[in-house]
């Protein structure tokens, strides 16, 4: 039996292997991929962010058991973007999921950054798509931090859950960008420590900011015990039914595969300039004329340019 | 008077016309930037990262009093790549830095995100330039978390201090990779806090699989009381003297002229290619078909790929 047929039939070692092909670039995982993509679309993508130690992974962990608990067929995927690593269970938080990763309804899997040129967001994506077809529920998209790749891995979730703690202090203020752009639904975890009142309450007033219909909601929990978690799933399904009743789902579907499109060009054709047209020790010796003041970076760009076109 | 003048004279007005200039991508910037390359490479740049939370504006503050104690002229670039934001004390947390700002021998920039294609890196490698040439002895490059964007910006450093905070849980262990490849000198800031000499054994034993000749300091801060502030300064310049001793000085600077080309390229080949051969309305349309599966991302990508190239 071959890993098409055996990925249809929820055969989680084929997701395994098909995911580490794509990490791989391997060719024929795309052809797969782009064979089976009439069969994708029907998991819901389910973004998990937040600065470090806002206690994402025990978060997940228990928003992944309550929809076991309906019945559903669930995915996970860790994301570290500055991880070299990948694959299984790596990342050390991952251990406390070992629980988890043996039901026979969740699928669990690690990535890490491969290669120089990015393509985490792609790998990704491509993720995303092996485990709709495997024929997960629902897929969650966890991230380690809360910088611009993590605000690019989000760009392929349809509901993303913000998770703050208390105790940021003024970074809060410096995060406030970036999380308000990104975050559909918010959760302070941690809500028994000190300060979750008054990092709410700052949230809160950042939120009267959004000027978009949908108003994000805000929960309170403390994942380690189970509190918050009910009310956590209340407020996604409460922002899927309002994207799916408004239409706004779809829109954001085309715009995530448009980041996706644009993404898969960049790093096609990043690796089209730096694999065929300039090899590393050409790049080096310029490097080291512009350290000598020979010449300048700006100028060694221009002629690179230059060549690449006349090629 | 021009803007050359000016800055070679150390105006700071015409350091912060320059700077924006050169977020606007002015080609004009650009050409100054190129004629006064031989004027750089004096400032010593010293990266501050760390996750949010970490207090490293408080911490970047007291460094830049103890060097202007030493009579230095002191620079500082606070990035938020998550931050569509740009110029003056935009970010909240800068506020606390306005009885520096004033100061005379002290230049304080805030830099966003500008644009859909990164080139946050690209603007601190000029901006670096600009303030290396109005004078600077030392330029501080502080980021706000600790992600992808977060190293590819301290790629521009001499020294980076990666400013570690007790409580980070279990994603300690997730970030390890990223912050083990960037630190050359650690700091546990806010050391008064519970678990901090457990987040020191955690760090120290991380930096026992470092295989570098140079194994990186661990200084305990609580910045916000000064404390500390004297060990950190002699472990920066400690990792200084063992750089510039042991010829690892000028192979960083090469490196990091290196990464500067690489990045440089990028942007402005995907400038090139989305501001040219592809309009908006044709990638959302391709899109939509996509979304209704009469076509897949990867056929999509291949297609626009074979365009490129015919043109």
């Amino acid at each position: 039996m071959n890993l098409e047929q055996k990925l249809q039939e929820g055969n989680k070692r084929a997701v395994a292997r098909l995911i580490t092909l794509v990490e791989n670039k391997d060719p024929a995982a795309f052809e797969l991929l782009k064979k089976l993509h009439n069969k994708t679309g029907n998991a819901y993508v389910i973004g998990i962010t937040g600065p470090p130690g806002a206690g994402k992974s025990t978060l997940t962990d228990k928003l992944v058991k309550a929809y076991l608990n309906e019945g559903k067929k669930v995915a996970v995927i860790a994301i570290d973007p500055t991880s070299p690593f990948t694959g299984g269970a790596i990342l050390g938080d991952r251990v406390r999921m070992n629980d988890l990763s043996t039901h026979e309804n969740v699928f669990i899997r690690s990535m890490g950054a491969r290669g120089s040129l990015g393509g985490i967001s792609e790998g990704t994506s491509a993720a995303i798509k092996v485990l709709d077809i495997y024929g997960a529920d629902y897929i969650f998209v966890e991230t380690v931090g809360v910088g611009q790749s993590e605000i690019d891995i989000v760009k392929n979730c349809d509901t993303t859950v913000m998770v703050m703690v208390p105790g940021l202090g003024d970074d809060i203020q410096a995060i406030k960008a970036g999380i308000m752009e990104i975050g559909d639904v918010f959760a302070i975890n941690k809500a028994d420590r000190e300060g979750a009142k008054k990092t709410a309450r700052e949230i809160d007033a950042m939120l009267d900011y959004n000027s978009n219909e949908w108003r994000p909601p805000l929960t309170m929990t403390v994942a380690v015990n189970n509190e918050g978690i009910g009310d956590l799933v209340d407020s996604i399904k409460e922002h899927r039914d309002y994207m799916q009743e408004s239409g706004l789902f779809e829109t954001r579907r085309i715009n995530n595969t448009k980041n996706e499109i644009v993404e898969l060009i960049k790093h096609r054709v990043l690796e089209h300039i730096f694999d065929n047209a300039y090899n590393e020790e050409k790049i080096n010796n310029l490097s080291k004329e512009v350290v000598k003041r020979i010449t300048d970076p700006y100028t060694v760009c221009e002629d690179i340019m230059h060549n690449i076109k006349r090629k």
